[in-house]
């Protein structure tokens, strides 16, 4: 008996590093856009400002309701309110606009469009937030940015964290960045590496969770050029491929793979960005008069 | 069988009804200060200046180590640098000062203190928080306040979410003051309730968790008068009283009970502190050579 589990364990360590080694090895491609461009010829078809006048971070979160909305907007506010070049673009995946989600970025002080998009019923379960990052790329086509201007765009889910630092380093983003981002993927962090004697050369990506992945990280770990969304005016996110939504705007957007990205955060040495959630709280239910919460919204 | 359940369940209500009703009557009493002052005795030993040349929010914050710690204190620091009269203490629970949060305070740049003290093992897990606590009061005790200046002190867990006007409605506290919180206590929120034809006045508190407390509150829901902490020499957490950590310190300090404090956020009116916990993230076991994280610190 006691043979028996020995055999089984060391038989799925034997399959694990079996599947590991073969996966990493596999990586399907996803359907980039056409032509495929070369790094120069596409930051010639951006053509940003050598000097911007001006530049601004398209934060774009989308959101839904649930108990904890209300403070985790309070606190990503909070957290944009340190840096002041950040437009931030919130979609609720609503019917309509809310007063809550209305009066929070009212409140924040932070330049702000509010959007709506309902998720599709049927892929809700599947996918998330398509629908409403899709709404916010919307806006941002609409509203391209002025010839001495340089636009960022970063999808920021509403409970991650982010340190203020982060978006300083997305400002200088050429055509996309990426950096490490923490407690994702079923690790302690998950993200580029780059040349201990070049930081400016991306040479692997660490994560556990599916590593066959051709932008092996999360919606938090990259940031791109506003101007690539009009260059590029069918990249979208979709319903279908779960779990690689990265990689299905990234790959439509004129990068090949992860290696394309410029790496920020001092050459991906550094945690800014950590992938948390909040605890949905215990409600006990309550047979009596119960006081209306105070003006919640 | 039908029947049955149906008698089960009204039999259960009626339980639930009673024991509600009989708990709200039983008010066991904390050992307060003696002797018993009054509000104005009080604020007259306090003898704060009419005109502070300057007021000081002392942010008490207690942290463990755990995988979201370092999260959780960027995020509190983004908070906190919101607004530019805290002083935020920052007490470890660990034998020594450790790295990651004191690299983290010193980039924060909210001006701090860092200390630390170790939970007393057996007491570990009844009551987290007080040893850090009454470390923090004693570093209070030790930095009087000047003749001319103010100083309030507020006790912030690091993972719970705050909106940077609750620091603001602080700042007018003479004696001790209170909000409500939300989130709390199995409740969308818990605490004070005005009269509506005086905002200034308390009328009730509400709670659904242990509804008997003498002050039936969060320890994010309330702030104090940093001299208060001179005054009585001998206030402090303690080990024993789970879950009524609120009511031990405040019962020491000089307040009867929950009405003696005043009521803050638009009497009571908003929700700007939310009792909120960061998801443990799940960390998948990894076999293999495994890429140390960038300077997590």
């Amino acid at each position: 008996m006691k043979c028996k589990v020995e055999f089984v364990a060391v038989a799925s360590v034997i399959l694990l590093i079996t599947i590991r080694c073969f996966y990493t090895e596999k990586k399907p491609q996803l359907k980039g856009c056409s032509p495929n461009y070369t790094r120069s010829e596409l930051l010639n078809l951006v053509d940003d400002p050598v000097h911007p006048f001006k530049t601004t971070v398209f934060v774009v979160t989308p959101t839904y309701s649930r108990l904890t909305q209300k403070a985790d907007l309070v606190r990503l506010c909070s957290t944009l309110k340190n840096v002041n070049f950040i437009h931030w673009i919130v979609i609720e995946d609503s019917l309509q606009k809310t007063d809550l989600v209305n009066e929070t970025l009212v409140e924040c002080g932070v330049p702000y469009t509010h959007l709506f998009a309902l998720s599709p019923f049927r892929r809700r379960k599947q996918i998330r937030g398509s629908a409403q990052r899709n709404r916010g790329i919307e806006w941002i086509r609409n509203h391209p940015v002025p010839r001495n201007e340089k636009a960022i765009v970063f999808f920021a889910d509403d409970d991650n964290t982010y340190d203020p630092r982060i978006f300083k380093e997305m400002l200088t983003t050429e055509l996309g960045s990426t950096w490490p981002v923490g407690l994702v993927g079923g690790s302690m962090w998950e993200g580029c590496i780059t040349d201990p004697k070049d930081r400016t050369k991306i040479i692997d990506f660490w994560c556990i969770f599916r590593p066959w992945r051709q932008f092996p990280f999360d919606m938090a770990a990259f940031a791109v050029n506003a101007r690539l969304f009009t260059l590029f005016p069918t990249a979208q996110f979709d319903y279908y491929r779960a779990l690689e939504q990265e990689g299905v705007i990234l790959s439509q957007l004129g990068f090949r793979n992860a290696y394309d990205l410029e790496p920020k955060a001092g050459g991906c040495s550094k945690i800014l960005v950590w992938h948390t959630k909040t605890l949905t709280p215990p409600i006990y239910s309550y047979i009596g008069f119960q006081h209306p919460p105070p003006s919640f919204v």
